[in-house]
């Protein structure tokens, strides 16, 4: 029996995990340290009322014979779909078919399963620095090539995203098959505008590539910027959109999460929207009953404004830890339309150098840019989604001891 | 940008959206018929008083902040890490650690992935008949060859399992990198000894093989057998264990199963369970609190007597059916450590021909035998998951017709 050995090339740690043992490292040798979190993207704020109303009440049906409900449909309850459809696409001008649109667990299982549905052979373009798990995927699926001593992958096209373009990654300069976009962008909270986005969008049906397009933030704008890649023109030919519950209504613990296939998006005569409901119908089972309708939940009035509540308290959190770190002289991007803050370390200091001294002498846990990709090493990731209490207090330690 | 070519190997339509659609154009045209569905297996019975209170409890912890949970750990809380150990292994002999257990969404979703950590160049060894998951998942990975006329896959080593061999298959004949095997097994409802599993783990071992050894219908096994591989010795540096609370605790519909990957798995000197913990943590985000207090549930001394109950429920239905077809002159095997009755099907007919019959003249809806591989032509499915009324209603009406 062979193993596949391209899992051979990755890191046995995943980045986060590390953070993890670096942290409980230095609490053992601490015990006394009071440390506040601001590193890992978890919220921290309870479910909606109404999520836990209908939690409540479709556990009460699962309890009766008659109300009971077995194997969910392999791609989601046409009530989830359609509140989906009905709020998150149709206001903002966007025309789908339910059966356009597959419920799954997670966008992180989307993100690394899609990749079932295409040859090893494409070329994959990632922006740099990058959410670790589209690069993870690709490298196990085969399409990596070797790791050099910059920390790059051969066989990938690296989009740097630098403080000198603002974040905003430029049109590859080769072909690329795979191009992975995320806005508002997670690490460094930047979002885009409808204009940058339409680059991309014919950049892509031109060169008949496809665009992977992350926006499990898009709840976070508060610009006049895009929530979907398929409110520009042309997008239904070219991309794929992974969209999560799991910042939108701290859904991180519920596990809910959906992708959009287009019909239209068609390779070589195929149909990607029937390959991934393939790979779904065979490889993945629904999404359970009561997850479901906790998410059908948030498209209730009462629901909307109970989360936009929430995601109003993150945001509040994002302009504090702002606002008092450009005060206090930092280079500051993102958390206008994200609850990420991205920053740039003071007096040259490395991402690891800057996490180390943060935790030992603040006793604040945020994110090393270099652990995003090599273009990140210099930069920082704090997060909004701790209480405002704990936030206000991060921010004032942090200017105390710069 | 180019597709897995091959999907395009498989059919578009999994066996069960087959039926599905067959029912449901019946029904179109005779709505006034009154089916019975003893097709697809899925459970009836509600959850469990003691799993509905879980729920509801770890519902209302979600509720509040000082209790709230964000992301679950990626392979399980330890409470159910270690409710699944102490009640599902250490009674029978078997030793795990808890990094040893992996939860999850479901077992069609681990079966289906775990091929991500092994070459595509394995040899893999399947049973005939064979849940279809375990074939079109292969297909998809490229390790399946092409399709010949007798519907066999050109590079799969099959194992009959016939009438004559009591569906139990015989070893290989030729070299198998990876072997699955179900016990007690979909759609035969045939069960395994341990003298016969020994043989197996002792080829695999020798051989260097690995077996994928799907448990999710342990929980019927009435008879003195095996319920996990574990118990055979010398399964540990040869099988992955797949198991389900689907079967087990009604939870079709609620979304939870586990994979056992032994540490002592070891091949080319690389650990199987340190690349599934790198394949999980990269591709799956872990099963919600609410999911995995209602698993914990089932293992409490009042929740084992509720599933236990609802168990052999089941089992009585598949007494029903299997003397019921017995005596009205129906050669059947299974049903006694299972909740599936395999039966021959009448004066030569073939699986759809009788698929046909039972639905138009009878109104019954069960599974036809081919529709599992080439062996399972001339069978028929039929399952126990019905209320006791309909399933009695049903083997009247088949002694009727036939």
């Amino acid at each position: 029996m062979k193993i596949n050995e391209n899992f051979l090339k990755i890191q046995n740690s995943y980045l986060f995990s590390m953070i993890a043992q670096k942290v409980s490292e230095f609490k053992e040798k601490n015990p006394e340290a009071d440390v506040i979190r601001l590193g890992i993207g978890d919220v921290t704020r309870p479910l909606a009322p109404e999520v836990i109303k209908a939690m409540h009440s479709a556990v009460d049906e699962m309890a009766q014979e008659s109300t009971f409900k077995g194997y969910p449909p392999a791609y989601g309850y046409d009530f989830l779909l359609n509140a989906i459809n009905q709020n998150d696409f149709a206001p903002r001008g966007v025309k789908l078919d339910i059966d356009e649109i597959f419920v799954s667990d997670g966008a992180k299982s989307d993100a690394g399963n899609i990749g079932d549905i295409f040859s090893v052979d494409n070329k994959v373009a990632i922006c740099d620095p990058i959410y670790p798990v589209y690069i993870d995927a690709n490298v196990m699926a085969g399409r990596s090539g070797t790791l050099n001593d910059k920390n790059e992958w051969s066989n990938f096209v690296y989009l740097p995203c630098t403080a000198e373009n603002n974040f905003l990654p430029e049109l590859p300069k080769e072909h690329a098959d795979l191009i992975y976009l995320c806005f508002p962008n997670n690490p460094t909270g930047m979002a885009i505008s409808k204009e940058e986005l339409k680059k991309w969008v014919d950049w892509a049906n031109e060169h008949k590539s496809l665009i992977l397009y992350d926006a499990a933030y898009e709840a976070y704008i508060t610009e006049d910027l895009p929530h979907t890649i398929y409110e520009i023109e042309g997008a239904k030919t070219c991309a794929i959109e992974f969209r999560s519950f799991s910042k939108t209504a701290g859904f991180t613990g519920t596990r809910c999460a959906y992708t959009i296939v287009p019909k239209e998006l068609v390779f070589d005569g195929v149909s990607l929207n029937k390959l991934w409901a393939r790979r779904q119908g065979t490889k993945f089972n629904g999404v359970s009953y009561v997850t479901q309708k906790a998410a059908e939940a948030i498209y209730t009035p009462e629901g909307k404004k109970q989360v936009r509540e929430v995601i109003n308290y993150y945001l509040n959190n994002a302009k504090v830890i702002k606002s008092g770190l450009s005060g206090a002289g930092f280079r500051v991007w993102g958390g206008v339309n994200s609850p990420y803050i991205w920053l740039k370390t003071p007096e040259g200091m490395s991402s690891w150098d800057f996490f180390d001294a943060l935790l030992s002498k603040a006793n604040i846990v945020g994110t090393p840019g270099s652990g995003f990709g090599p273009a990140g090493e210099g930069f920082f990731r704090l997060t909004a989604f701790g209480s405002a209490e704990r936030t206000a207090e991060a921010v004032e330690r942090i200017k105390n001891l710069f």
